[in-house]
């Protein structure tokens, strides 16, 4: 059998807290396969990721799927890429899963695991909005709030513990209460989930996501007074890290990174006011969206490390 | 001449707002000659830096005058160490120094500067308090509040520009206007004139430090509730930064080093409580308080390099 090289097609999948996302696709991007499913809860998410790639390396040419010789599976929570340990999800409802070799064991071929944040950050950094500087912070702003922060041409990954909760940094002291537990988190008030759920509250109309929250804000000034709410929110959390580290660009990434100008250039904005002693951060918008994650996980599945 | 060596005495000063400090030591931390004379203000402090290196110099036995063959001075403010320029300091008040090779043509050997903050932290975490951990915040409290970041075994120095201002980090929107032109920055309510000064505002009483309200914290609620201020925005300051990169360790220096449990345990308690996803940093006390800067300018000037 020969060496696998880094222009032979990958196996990609991104496991979110909704949906399990995979694709074949080689080094130019080119797709042989994609399909999305459902995660059911627990570990019987990995039994649905073990189906996901049966189903897409079935799809594709008998040659294609001989070319397929390395994975990457980014998942969310705490996730140990060295012993191959899905440690933590709270969101899906896993500890300590050993991955190890099971899909290895299955496909014939090596499967890496990876934090879907890190990876999605990365993705971001190297290939999408934050390419080209060496100090840069990826913030994921969708159902969760999380990053991942480059200083130094190096992603770092938390000396610790895992790094880039910033969703769980508490900036409201008479806030609402985390699902962590703690008080006034980023997460309580600048979330998608949370976003839409301040704008009911406020006014009482029904509405199902943060989306449609940016969707009505030149119209609407509840969404408008929602949003800055949770801008404000934000950039408290952010606060912190532009100090201590001086980013020279944030990226906002993950399902909200489409809300557009509202969200970006008021981010921005936010951050001119508050930052005087430290540089202010260029703020932009990710190039790959809720995507980030599977295109880290093909560029990781093919590099073999976040580097 | 022979090479300078790593054993050599060093000429090695830590320049701050109120005063210049200078020793020659040698690579086992025996002082040959030390002294510290007040700070003169905008660029005759440089004058006042010529002067003090002249004086120990011509102190030391002619032996050692003549193993002195480097050097290293810590600036307050920006420092350009690439450049050799002193490039702004408020406190002192000056702006763009170029320091080159005034202090070589003068004594005869290469003479580096590098911003004290970022010395005092490295000496903490190489040989100091930080030793042995590769993820470490040094934040020294003193007349102002600054830090030094030690991500996965090196010292982050600020992608887009002075990393560390963690004493600028507005936490109280509605706290007094900061020097900085922000409102409620930690530093307003936990630098030592500001704990000073909170102390004498709250009981009308003359207190001139914030070593003094320590001094009688035990026997004084109100000066424990001034220090409890303190410690809450100091916090308040620390919280993405631990979210961010996740230190192991948090080592308080500077001149407040020495303030002792109340301020080390307070901190601790108060980010044991408010930090909940990430992992609680320890907290301890920095081996050399406010001698820091002084004893990472020695090994600066030996290595060369913050390494």
């Amino acid at each position: 059998m020969r060496e696998a090289g880094k222009l032979d097609p990958v196996l990609a999948m991104d496991v979110g807290g909704t949906t399990i996302k995979a694709e074949i696709s080689d080094a130019d991007g080119r797709i042989a396969a994609a399909a999305t499913v459902p995660t059911p809860p627990g570990e019987r998410a990995f039994d649905a990721m073990a189906e996901l790639g049966d189903r897409l390396l079935s799809e594709v040419s008998s040659g294609t799927r001989a070319g397929v010789r390395r994975g990457a599976i980014a998942l969310p929570g705490i996730v140990d890429a060295a012993r191959s340990v899905a440690v933590f999800s709270s969101n899906i409802g896993w500890r300590e899963v050993k991955v190890g070799s099971r899909f290895q064991d299955r496909w014939g071929f090596p499967v890496l695991i990876e934090h879907d944040v890190a990876v999605a950050g990365w993705a971001e950094w190297r290939l999408g909005a934050g390419r080209g500087a060496d100090d840069v912070l990826v913030v994921n702003l969708g159902t969760g709030i999380s990053g991942a922060l480059i200083v130094g041409g190096r992603l770092v990954r938390g000396g610790a513990g895992q790094a880039g909760e910033y969703g769980h940094i508490p900036v409201r002291r008479d806030g609402r209460r985390c699902s962590c537990g703690n008080i006034g988190c980023v997460e309580t008030v600048a979330s998608g989930p949370s976003i839409a759920r301040a704008y009911r509250e406020r006014t009482g109309r029904d509405i199902d996501s943060a989306e449609a929250v940016f969707a009505i804000a030149p119209d609407d000034a509840h969404a408008r007074a929602v949003i800055a709410d949770a801008i404000d929110a934000l950039a408290d959390g952010l606060l912190g890290v532009v100090h201590a580290v001086c980013p020279q660009r944030v990226v906002i990434g993950g399902g909200l990174a489409g809300a557009g100008p509202v969200l970006i250039d008021g981010l921005r904005a936010r951050l001119e006011r508050l930052v005087r002693v430290a540089p202010v951060p260029e703020v932009v918008a990710g190039a790959f969206g809720a995507r980030a994650g599977l295109v880290g996980a093909a560029r990781y599945a093919r590099l073999g490390g976040l580097e």
